[in-house]
């Protein structure tokens, strides 16, 4: 062996979900791209902002010197404050550039979080189910991921949270509204979370802190509200990006957010800062940088989500799914109706339905349905799905 | 302490470097940023090519569904397949896209080299001086950075690498043009250097790995070539980014190649693109990846380097300093009159002059002097360069 041994387990582990994704990629080819409903992945199908396009093209336009040169490594001070002065007013509270690091999105964000806090054998905490990747994060920097189920509502079981923190819990980590269940935690579960984490760092002699994932925050239904953690927990630290509400997710631009009350904060943001350097990211793209600078507080039309979320979520319920209704993101949950979800997730692949096992995502027994797909896809698939059920319901009557 | 400990340390050993950094802010805020010559960083003064300009304008213009979209974690299949093509012409050798991956710079490349490859302990071993990047990327992927002394030349003393390959050693590094030295290796080298690690392998049962970190192939001067490792050794790897040759260093865009005859191809190609994804990457910037398509090959004028080198080692030598000429890159690596390199530019300092004591790139008694700067920094240091000589001849004197 060439490689090394933990990314040759890590490549072994992935491959079934490989294997599935080149099973789409070949049933694409047999029967055609217009033939397979593919809900596989979040990859945003609505476009950015027209807005964006013109910002582009402004910045492409200039002739600024030094506009593709290198800089801070916590990114651009007009971007840091763009951002800063904007979470002021998002968040009711007083922020300033410097509690601002830019990164290459919130997955560059939980990098540079883990590496800055995270001494060997240290653990994150995590309701589950859970975006897949945080786990090889907190491996990337000798952490381990822990974590706890959700309610059967797949909202905070908040005395699993407790009982669940030990001695070696370092981060709590949090993404709401979800990947993949799509809830959205309400202001009391988050205020309970920081009176229970402001116990057990006094409890542990150490500060546990609360990492807030929120990629999704903007896109939110029913005139939901995500709370903001920093008004509920002093040690906390959110990360974001502009993937999801300006659909930029492959311009790998985001940030990194300290409370403003946050315990050594100068310390804090040099580790931070450092990380970004050294795991070498360097600096957010100075493209992109420039770019959100104008654009804090767009975002696409979330009403184009809701439309394809209310759609799926009659249907499915119509043809006997159980779900939660999603309150955000543009993921859909439902319980396979055969326990083995990977098993479901194969038949209704016969369907030309591509979906992902809940196991990917420590949820065993349900499957993500990424709906931020065109309408064609999910009307495709609607017949699919309502001959799945009913075939899934023959192959129970058997056993 | 609520930051890792291992941050920590580094945010200490790095302090003094930064001290030096916010004494020249500081010395810019009193006598004005034209009157403080900075050769401290490696941040290029040309600008980028006209032409980058001008396909960024069409780029922003086009409105192309899907251009800010998430992709293969390997980059574009068009950025791709456009840079396999120019290293077939560029390195005279059969390439195809499946062998690249495109990066957030080199310092990303760097970063899933060594994720991809290293075991727990594994040793990097570099030729010393080097960049100081190096050891924390290592240390990043549970990795170890050793170093060998390089000739007085700075040229490759190929005896000390051959006896400092030890069984823990999975990846010698080299960086030609060098940074901070300036110096080219010649074929000769490198063919010599890959029997070594031919052997060497054999000798420990296990592929030793040859990575090039080349982001200043093509900033050479003299008619200077730099060799393809690919052509001498199998287990090569290349990275390397746009960021000296467009002038875009802030922007983030690289790429790794693997030489045409890898041992394990596919499976080292999957942990490369395995570890773009899980390091938070996830890719390189889409709009950059476009961008560089139809740049391939293009460079900035290095004339305009060259003529700034000539000016500074032809000065320079006139006043008594030591150097070896650089052949690339855009640094000059001279020997401090001190012996005492961090003093010697606590006295260039004195003259508001900034440069980086070469102990900070494992290379005491010298300075590295970045002369990718204006012609105006170039002219206005040269009399502090003059007096800075005098004194230390005049401190020595007294001692």
């Amino acid at each position: 062996m060439a490689i090394a041994a933990k990314m040759n387990q890590f490549i072994e582990k992935s491959s079934w979900i490989r294997k599935m994704f080149e099973e789409g990629a070949r049933l694409k080819k047999i029967h055609g791209e217009d033939k397979v409903f593919d809900f596989s992945l979040g990859n945003p199908n609505v476009p950015p902002p027209a807005v964006v396009r013109e910002k582009l093209i402004e910045l492409a336009q200039s002739d600024e010197p030094g506009m593709h040169a290198y800089m801070s490594n916590a990114g651009l001070l007009s971007t840091r404050s763009a951002m800063s002065t904007y979470f002021c007013r998002e968040f009711c509270i007083s922020m300033a550039h410097e509690q601002v690091v830019v990164t290459c999105g919130a997955a560059g964000g939980l990098n540079i979080i883990f590496k800055a806090l995270l001494d060997p054998g240290d653990e994150v905490l995590c309701p589950a189910p859970y975006f897949v990747e945080y786990g090889f994060y907190a491996d990337n920097h000798g952490g381990v991921l822990k974590s706890v189920p959700t309610l059967p509502d797949f909202q905070l079981n908040l005395d699993l949270i407790e009982n669940g923190i030990g001695p070696h819990t370092k981060i709590v980590l949090i993404n709401s509204p979800n990947n993949p269940t799509g809830q959205v935690y309400p202001e009391e579960s988050i205020a309970r979370l920081g009176q229970i984490l402001e116990k057990k760092s006094g409890e542990f002699g150490h500060v546990i802190y609360l990492v807030a994932d929120e990629p999704y925050r903007k896109i939110v239904y029913d005139d939901c509200q995500v709370p903001c953690v920093f008004q509920h927990y002093t040690n906390s630290l959110i990360t974001s990006s502009y993937s999801k509400e300006l659909s930029l997710p492959g311009e790998r631009i985001g940030f990194v957010a300290v409370g403003p009350f946050i315990d050594e904060a100068p310390k804090t943001m040099e580790a931070l800062t450092l990380a970004n350097r050294i795991l070498g990211f360097v600096n957010a793209p100075a493209f992109m940088q420039r770019l959100v600078v104008s654009l804090q507080g767009v975002c696409v039309d979330v009403e184009i989500y809701k439309r394809k979320r209310d759609r799926l979520v009659s249907a499915l319920k119509g043809f006997g799914y159980e779900l939660t209704v999603p309150r955000g993101a543009f993921y859909l949950f439902a319980k396979t109706p055969l326990a083995d979800d990977v098993r479901f997730v194969l038949l209704l692949q016969e369907e030309n339905i591509l979906c992902v096992p809940g196991s990917g995502f420590a949820g065993p027994g349900h499957m993500r349905i990424a709906y931020c797909v065109d309408d064609w896809v999910i009307e495709g698939a609607l017949p699919g799905f309502e001959r799945a059920i009913k075939r899934s319901k023959a192959i129970q009557e058997r056993h």
